[in-house]
Order: C-alpha cells, then sequence, then structure tokens
C-alpha cells in the first residue's frame, strides 16, 4: 500500500518558463507522469519571452516532492524559484488564537472587564468557589497536556515539536464541540513532576485531556490525577480510542449477526489503547478475549506475567484467556471471529486472517502501517476498518473526545466512569442508522454533524443519572440582591 | 473621597408600576434623589393599567444598589423583579475564547492541521526547536501566571478567585498589543512547586507574565524562573508598576523643571512594586532616594534590618539613605521634592505634603484608597498623581505590560533587563508631547493608539541592540527544499 499523492504533501512551485506554446502543459506532463497531481497553475507575471507561473501539486512526501521538482529542472529553459509546502505554510504562526469575548473601547469597558468592576466578580467566587463555572472561562475550558513521549507514530519528539498536534487537537475541540481548549505542553517526563504541574494548573479548567504520553508511565498519571483532581481526567489516546472501537465493533457485528457476549475476539497490543479497549469490551459484556503482545498470547503462565514485574500483562491474565491458550498471536487466530490490532505494522498474514472465523471482523488499527494492509485482509474478512482516513470504516478518535468533554462539562461532572465510556460508544455506534449501515459504513463521518452532539448527550445523560439529576442548583450569581454578588 | 455612582456598579431592575402619567417620572426622580444615576430606561410589556421596565443605573456599590431598590419598593403600587448586575453579566461564561485560526471544512482540511500532514510540521521542529517560534503558538503567546496571593486590593483569594483578573489581563494583552495570552491560576502557594510548575509549561509560551504573587515569594520565583528559563519572565506589579512610576515622574520633573539627579525622593512601601520602582529609579540615575516600611525610614542601624532576616531591607539600607536619616515618613517628608507611595490608605497628612519643598511631586498610588486623597495633596504638590481613574494622571501599568512584551516578543527576547525597562519608561514618558505636558497631563491615555507600539518598538531596539543586532537568521520553515522541511 504506498502512499498516494496527498493534501499533506502539497507543494507549490513558483518557476520560470519560455513562453512557447507547449512549455506549460509539457510541465505539467511531466509533473502527472513523475507521479504528481497538478491541482492548481497561477501565471503570476509575464514577459515578452518568458512566463512565471506557481504549479501547485499533490506529491506522496518529501522526498517524491524532491524528485518532481528535479524533473522539472531538466525542462528546456525552466527556472526553479521557490518552493513552499502549504502544510507549513498553514502552520505559520501557529494554529490558535485567544480573543477577548468582550468589547474593550472605553474606560468604561475597562472598568467592568478589570479593575475596578471585576474585583466584585473575585470577591463573588472568592466566596463561592462553584461560581467560578459560571463567571470565568472555566465553564469550558479543558487542558490538552503532553509530555511529548509518544506523539502520533513519531515517539518521543518531546514538547515543543508535540505543539502542532496539541493545537490541532485544541481547534477540534473548537471546531466540533465548541470547547475552548488550550495546548500545555510539559517539559517533563517524570511521572511525579506531570501529576504535581497539572493539579497546580487545574483550577482554570473544567478538565484535562492527556494525550500522547507514553505507556506504562500514563496509566499512573491518569489514575493519579483521578483520584486527585475533581475535574474529569480523559487520556484521549487510551479512551477515545476504546469508545471509537467499540462503537465500531457494535456495528460491525450487527453486520455480520453476531453477539458481543458470544463471538471470540483477538487483540494484538497491550499498550495504553489496547488495555483501555480490553477493558471497555469487558465491561461491554464481552467474554472471549485472548490478548496477545510482542511475546506472543498473554496467559497467566507466561514467566514475565507471573513475575508481578508488569501489573498491566498480569491484570491482563486475570481477566482474559479464560482457557488458557498458549502460542502466538498467528495461532490464536485460528477461528476468531474478530481481530482487533493496536500494535506495529504488518504483524498478521493473510493465511492468519483466512484461518479466522466465518464472517469475520479485522480491525487492524496500527498507525500509520496496520497490522495487514487493509485489501488483503478484505478478501477474507467480512468487515474491515483501520486507523487510515485513505480506506472505509476509519478508527478516527476526532469522533469522541470533542462530544465526550461536551457531554463532561455540561454536566459539570468531576469523574468519567466506565458507564460514561459505553454510553459515548453506544450513542456514537447508533448513529449510524439500520438503513445506512453495512460493511464499508459501521462509523460515521467525522464532518456528521450529530455525532458530537449525541455523543455529549449521551455522556452528559449517564453523569447526571449517576449523581441522581441535575446539577446541583446554585444561585444565579448575576442576580441581585444575593449572598454571592453583595461585596 | 466617597466612591461616585460608576459603571463597574450599574445594575438593572426589572419591575412592574402602574400606568399612570406620573408614575415612572416618580420612580426616577426617587433614584436620583437616593443617589443613583439613571443610564437607561426600556418599557419591556404593557397592559392596560401596567407597564412592565428595565430601568437600569450607576450605584455607589452593591450596598448603595440595595438601598435604591428598598426605596423604590416603597413607591405605591410597584413589584420588583429581577435586579441584574451588568458586571456580573458581563463576566458569565468567562472573558476569552479560543479560536482555530485555520478553517476546518473538509477531510483535506484534516489532513493538513492534524494527522497525517501535522506530523511533518512536528518533525520540523524536532530537527530545530527554534523553529517552534515560527510554527507554533508559542509565537505570540504569553501566560499570565498567578497563585491568587496578593489580587488587587483583595489580598490572597485563590487561584479560582483570581480567574477573573487574569482573564481581564489577558484580554489587554490581546487589545493593546495582539498578543495571544492565558491565564494559568496555580492550586499551590509553595515557591519551589511553583517554579517547578512554570517550569513545566513554559515551552508553549513566548514569555511568562507573573501577576499578583505576594511578596516576599514574588522576587525568590521571579529570580529563579529568570536564571532557569530561556524565555522572558516579568513581574508586571513590579516592573510594569515600576515603569509607569518612571515615565510618569519624568514628566512630572520636567513640569516643574527638576532633574531625577538632584531630587530627594521619599518612598512609602518596600513591598514588590516599591523595591521595583526603588531600583529602576537608581538605574535611571536618582541619588537622594529614603525609602519607609511601616516600621519607619529603612537604614542600616535598624535592628530588622541589620539582622539580615529581611535582605530586601538590607539590599534597600544598602542601596539608599545617604546620610543615614532615621525616624518616620513623616520627618522624611520635610523639605522632600518627590514622594512615591506603595503602600496603604492615608500614611500621609496635610501637613506632610506641606513640609515638602516648593514645586513637590506627589505619586499616592495605593489600590483603592491612595495615600492621601489627591485633592488635599494638590492644595500644596504641584503634580499628583494616583492609581485611581477617576483623578487625573492615572498611573496604570495597562500603558506598559502589552507594549513591554509585544517588544520582548519580537526581538524573540530571551531575558528581561534593566535597560529594557528603563527604554520603556523614557518611551512611555516620550508619549506625551511638550505641547501637550502639563500638571494634570504626565502619562497619556491607555487608549492613546501609539502607547504599547511606541513602547514595543523601543523594547525590541534596545534587547537586539544589546544582542548586537537582528534576531539569528533562521532558515524559512516554509520553503523547500531545505532540510528543516525534508522530512
Amino acid at each position: 500500500m504506498p502512499a498516494a499523492p496527498s493534501i499533506a504533501n502539497s507543494v507549490t512551485v513558483r518557476l520560470e518558463l519560455p513562453a512557447a506554446p507547449t512549455a506549460v502543459s509539457n510541465m505539467t506532463s511531466l509533473i502527472e507522469k513523475t507521479g504528481g497531481v497538478v491541482t492548481g497553475l497561477d501565471v503570476t507575471g509575464s514577459g515578452q519571452t518568458r512566463l512565471r507561473v506557481d504549479v501547485t501539486m499533490l506529491t506522496r512526501d518529501p522526498d517524491h516532492a524532491d524528485e518532481i521538482v528535479e524533473a522539472i529542472r531538466t525542462l528546456d529553459g525552466v527556472e526553479i524559484g521557490k518552493v513552499s509546502d502549504r502544510t507549513f505554510l498553514l502552520h505559520l504562526g501557529g494554529k490558535l488564537t485567544v480573543e477577548s469575548k468582550v468589547p474593550i473601547r472605553t474606560r468604561d469597558d475597562l472598568s467592568l472587564i478589570y479593575t475596578p468592576g471585576v474585583a466584585r466578580v473575585c470577591q463573588a467566587i472568592a466566596r463561592n468557589p462553584e461560581d467560578a463555572r459560571r463567571l470565568t472561562i472555566k465553564r469550558n475550558t479543558v487542558a490538552v497536556v503532553t509530555d511529548g513521549t509518544a506523539v502520533l507514530g513519531l515517539g518521543d519528539i518531546g514538547p515543543l515539536a508535540a505543539m502542532p498536534v496539541m493545537e490541532g487537537k485544541a481547534a477540534l475541540f473548537k471546531r466540533f464541540a465548541d470547547i475552548d481548549a488550550f495546548p500545555i505542553c510539559l517539559d517533563t517526563t517524570d511521572v511525579e513532576e506531570i501529576i504535581l504541574t497539572v493539579k497546580a494548573i487545574a483550577p482554570g479548567f473544567a478538565g484535562i485531556n492527556l494525550e500522547d504520553i507514553s505507556a506504562p508511565r500514563c496509566f499512573e498519571i491518569e489514575e493519579r490525577l483521578r483520584q486527585e483532581l475533581d475535574i474529569p481526567v480523559f487520556h484521549d489516546d487510551q479512551h477515545g480510542t476504546a469508545i471509537v472501537a467499540l462503537a465500531a465493533l457494535r456495528n460491525a457485528l450487527r453486520v455480520v449477526g453476531k453477539r458481543l457476549e458470544d463471538v471470540r475476539l483477538v487483540m494484538s497490543g497491550a499498550g495504553a489503547a489496547g488495555t483501555a479497549i480490553l477493558k471497555l469490551l469487558l465491561h461491554a459484556g464481552a467474554r472471549h478475549v485472548v490478548v496477545a503482545d510482542v511475546a506472543g498470547v498473554i496467559h497467566a503462565g507466561r514467566e514475565d506475567v507471573s513475575c508481578g514485574d508488569y501489573p498491566n500483562q498480569t491484570w491482563i491474565a486475570e481477566h482474559t484467556n479464560e482457557q488458557g491458550m498458549t502460542g502466538t498471536l498467528s495461532e490464536a487466530m485460528a477461528g476468531a471471529d474478530v481481530f482487533l490490532g493496536v500494535s506495529a505494522p504488518n504483524v498478521l498474514t493473510e493465511a492468519d486472517v483466512a484461518s479466522m472465523a466465518p464472517d469475520s471482523v479485522v480491525f487492524a488499527m496500527a498507525n500509520p502501517t496496520p497490522e495487514i494492509d487493509p485489501e488483503i485482509a478484505a478478501r477474507h474478512a467480512a468487515v474491515v476498518a483501520t486507523g487510515r482516513s485513505d480506506f472505509a470504516n476509519q478508527i478516527n478518535n476526532v469522533l469522541v473526545f470533542p462530544g465526550v468533554f461536551r457531554g463532561l462539562i455540561d454536566a459539570a461532572s468531576r469523574h468519567v466512569t466506565m458507564d460514561v465510556l459505553l454510553a459515548a460508544a453506544d450513542a456514537l455506534a447508533d448513529v449510524v442508522g439500520e438503513d445506512e449501515r453495512n460493511a464499508t459504513y459501521i462509523i460515521p463521518s467525522v464532518f456528521n454533524p450529530d455525532v458530537s452532539t449525541v455523543v455529549a448527550d449521551a455522556v452528559r445523560r449517564t453523569v447526571l443519572a449517576h449523581s441522581a439529576g441535575e446539577p446541583p442548583a446554585l444561585p444565579d450569581p448575576t442576580a441581585r440582591p444575593d449572598a454571592s454578588v453583595t461585596a
């Protein structure tokens, strides 16, 4: 599956060429022949014998772009100028802006939003801290926190290099759930320092979205923060992935007419995402799960499991593989109904998929290269999904985190429970109507306008049901006379 | 100086009253008689015998608003409905929003700002961390950091209650210098935890604005952060106040025809602002300064100074009061040319001001109540300034911090030096032209559009002069072919 030319690798080449009848068409044909896709051509200047042209094209990757530029350079009379990268142009200056919601035009405006007027608002919050959820941005603000140790498939690239991803995530929060999110990229990878820092900055936020923190540190960081903070903490790489995977699996099983309780599932990967998916599957009712990691099927007898040094593996051994299966991933696949991979490229063979039960389901979610080429898997499996946007059934966290946080914030939730995750997954699955559902459409598009509101509503209702009703009624802090306002 | 009715205490009262010819005018006269100022009147509903009216008025404070409402209630046939507070209404939901600068309409947009396109931007920054200043919001983003221990004149009200001030500050950064600022309110008052936290979150910011942190912790926190971070750290309560005070003093001395080098200055207050003002005055050339705190004039022989337990007082004793003056603030005032107060309400008497040299200057900057009523001071002093917006010559940090940070960011500065502070003060002073300058106009309005650009320019030029030229030339990260872009 070589990468196709894509918008993510779009470049604009400024060049000059002879004002000859075929010069432009020779160039564009050469680009197409070298594998580029021309998407735009602007003549930006013209003389008696020369043209200046900006040609924009999709390429496969930067090396491919270089190759095309070098090919153009060989054309008679062509001179290459600046080569611009559309992705980089778009990132210039960053992707977020912080704006004032209130006008500041006059001295009166200053007196209202700053001194002296602001003092009364401060005093009201000092008397009743819950009013911060009404009178400050805490009402609608989420921190997107990373230490840059597990960014996309790039690994430990550090906090500065992680910024573009966290900014992008914040932009998605706004676009899909109208949440104000702000990136916090941490210059430490120490568990205690991360916990201390997130706790210290927590007051101004309604929730914490942990992101791209490597395992196993991410488990302890999330666990501790959940215990020690009074706002929801959600590690998206774990739970966002788990929710969207379960939602897709619900619909995949509907397509093939099987029940979660009955199917035999084989998972590849026991990292952050794998463990979260497993826990949510079990909470949703799955009973026959076998998990494999790099050392093969996880079972209680394996030395690295029984020694207790890997609490995550020990937990998995205790809660899966009730038949005590041993051996390789490949051996576990024989007769399985479902494969869920969040592990590594190409760990699955065509024969593995062929050995599964009839009407099998394969989710090969490793990024950017799946556990098996989805086109090969589709020769044998009834339903195939990946993490890639250039194939049907993309398992994409963007479907989940905006709506989940919208629901948590709207319910003024202090926690995230397994029931909340399950409700989000079920709501997301149900966005795909029975009349739409088929093997190539088990999960809605991220641009489906219903997704985040449906997920948010399910989350909000679940939180409120468990806290027995509406959030506690607070006095209206804008009303007077009222103790919360009187100075 | 009792407070006048102000916009900061504006309320809207919804009420019903009889549809009688004089009912409305009776009500408005009653409001005016009770000391309120009616600014708006809307009839929002009408029946055969009744009117529903929203009346908006300025009041002195919440107690005064209560008093007016109770007075209206005594009118025949009047029924009071909801009473809304304009300041609180404006704060509902907070004052800031985080927006995406890039559109997210299509799958292509997603591919550019998020996966897979964003990965190449991350890799470019991982290779060349300085590119973060071009390709992320670090380019233009400042953290407004507080622990809520010294907020306005309210004292230690904690991080949640400090939020409205920090949000207001962020809004002012945007309004006056187009800087993206974000409030970080810390749930700790421990010096080491604050230092650790600010260092941890620093990567995403181009500068740190410390705010409303109580002395003496603020000194150590700023000092340590300046040593340990590679971005400028600026405690606005110290240096913002110092810059605007020096700027105002420059012009006040021009008005009275005296030189900073020659005048005898008496300061009241040795806290964060007082110490910063002192240091900047000395750096600017002042030679005859005496500082008083609650225990009187600071001199080397005072027990609390000589014991060494108060390093700040010891430093002051070593750098001021060359004549070894002892005694009270009042005694020090005799014959002084300038009084600068950043201390407590009403510590100065009319007799103290009367005892000063001819053409004296009095800056009574304690907030909200000055060291002396400025109208009383003006009976004897040639120039009087305060921190209040309802009197001439307001010493207001809003004149300073936006431009200072704009200049620091534009110069990619890693530090703040005394020369930068001095340059900012001199530039701010010079915004007031010779033809405009007089005893009631020694400092420009915050809405003067030149202020922040003039200050920014002076700061930027000072930073670059000291770093010997323009900031280091970096490769253009949007251009290809280029090592910083090739994946």
